[in-house]
């Protein structure tokens, strides 16, 4: 089943193509096997989360991001269902408040970033300064960056130095400890449409429907060049993308629990052993407790 | 008076030798011109922040590095003395606390960045991580890095790892619209003896004699290469150090000020000019208003 990280996994933007990645790809993965499987993810995950936590030195940061309704919550719940919350953070970011506006596009998911032992899940991310607002660059003025003042300003030149900030940003991250890895569902224009007329069908899932995300379609081969572009230019060996076929929810949660899994069982997380002076320390600890 | 940046300004870590710096020069500066100028400067500073505060997309970030004693509390008291506090944030960097430590070594002071428009000072900074960490390479323990256990870990590449962070964290803030400039103020180790003294003897200054600042001395000769590692791997014309002579309080405070006003000159912040349709926008609420 490693198969799955390099069948779905971009390491390298080189001769990159969205158009050689399927929405609808389970393999030769039936729906029983998957669930079955994605059960056993979470005990695994518990695992390793609970060495993780305990190791106290690594981190890992999981990054969702895709067009609407392609699923992000629901993966999010159903692969990270049982973990410790504690070790566990999740951020969802919409869009920028005012204060996020007052410094340079990093700043609010800099802060967001998961501390040592635990695993960060951002639904959505600092990858949206190169997705949304690459196809709205009239959002980028918000930012109120020095020279940039027309929405023509925002050359090939600007998008280079988002993604060498992006790209530098994750690099130090990594020096430092903390392992990111990138998930792309990648959902069908046909599914997503499907979805939507669900949503605005089934009471209990009509408030997530938004007229805004309609409109939103019409950028659809905008949307694809962002993230193809995005995608290339962003990823690593240390920092891979993963893109899901997400027009199947149970293959898209399955694979994205499969990946997280591998991951951590790549970072080795140990449990810490003491050294021998905190031994004797504890000895003498012992001596007092048992004379008290 | 331009030539104090030239002077005292390091853009580039090519040939850069400390022992080319001294801590005791004035050039053919007299104190009362100083003070007079000092004062001045105070004027200009208000004026250049009230632009930048208008102006709304520049920022500035001053960092001030020095041994102890060296004057950098009082160099941010008679320099900043007038200016607006709302756009002006200071913030002194004691030891990390062991949240800080729960993150990589920038992160206490990304969330510390000044805001669009303001002046931020930082009174000790990132640096601390390549001068007193270099000094006492233990202290590097604390932060729990993957594959760093032992003191002996830290080697030239761990140096070159965190000096790489640094200017790419720098490089993406300037790319953002945040200036920053360096101040190293280069005190001389007898004259910091002389300080030291001063404060045992003075019973409205020995609440800051620490016995520990006395122990550092015996590392004076390795904090001043970790000093000039830092400044030559981190000079850039975008984010330039200044090493400004401190042996005189006076001086220094003098040589930062100007520093600081030339900067604000050469960032040339205006008053923003409102765009037509805004206007018309402001003639329709008056006609309402006048018509209330």
């Amino acid at each position: 089943m490693a198969s799955i990280i390099g069948k779905f996994g971009v390491t390298s933007g080189k001769s990159f193509k969205l158009e050689n990645y399927r929405t609808d790809d389970p393999g030769s993965m039936e729906k029983k096997e998957a669930l079955a499987d994605l059960a056993d993810f979470q005990t695994e995950l518990k695992e390793y989360q609970e060495r993780l936590y305990a190791e106290n030195s690594q981190s890992l940061l999981i990054i969702l991001q895709a067009m609407d309704a392609a699923g992000k919550d629901s993966a999010i719940e159903h692969v990270m269902s049982g973990v410790n919350p504690q070790g566990c953070q999740v951020f969802s970011f919409k869009q920028p408040t005012s204060n996020d506006y007052e410094h340079d596009f990093l700043w609010r998911h800099y802060k967001a970033l998961p501390e040592r032992g635990r695993i960060g899940i951002h639904n959505r991310s600092h990858y949206e300064y190169v997705l949304v607002c690459k196809v709205h660059p009239e959002f980028n003025l918000s930012e109120r960056i020095p020279g940039y003042r027309n929405v023509s300003d925002f050359d090939d030149h600007f998008w280079e130095d988002r993604y060498e900030s992006i790209r530098q940003f994750e690099a130090h991250l990594h020096r430092n400890g903390t392992k990111i890895i990138k998930f792309f569902l990648h959902v069908s224009k046909e599914e997503q449409k499907k979805r939507f007329l669900d949503r605005i069908e089934d009471k209990y899932k009509n408030w997530k429907f938004s007229a805004s995300d309609v409109e939103e379609r019409s950028h659809w081969a905008e949307y694809m060049n962002a993230y193809e572009d995005a995608i290339a230019a962003t990823a690593t060996p240390a920092s891979p993308w993963y893109i899901i076929p997400a027009d199947k929810k149970w293959f898209a949660r399955y694979a994205v629990g499969k990946i997280i899994v591998e991951t951590l069982a790549k970072m080795e997380p140990e449990f810490p052993k003491l050294p021998e002076d905190q031994k004797n320390k504890l000895k003498t600890y012992r001596q007092k407790l048992t004379k008290e």
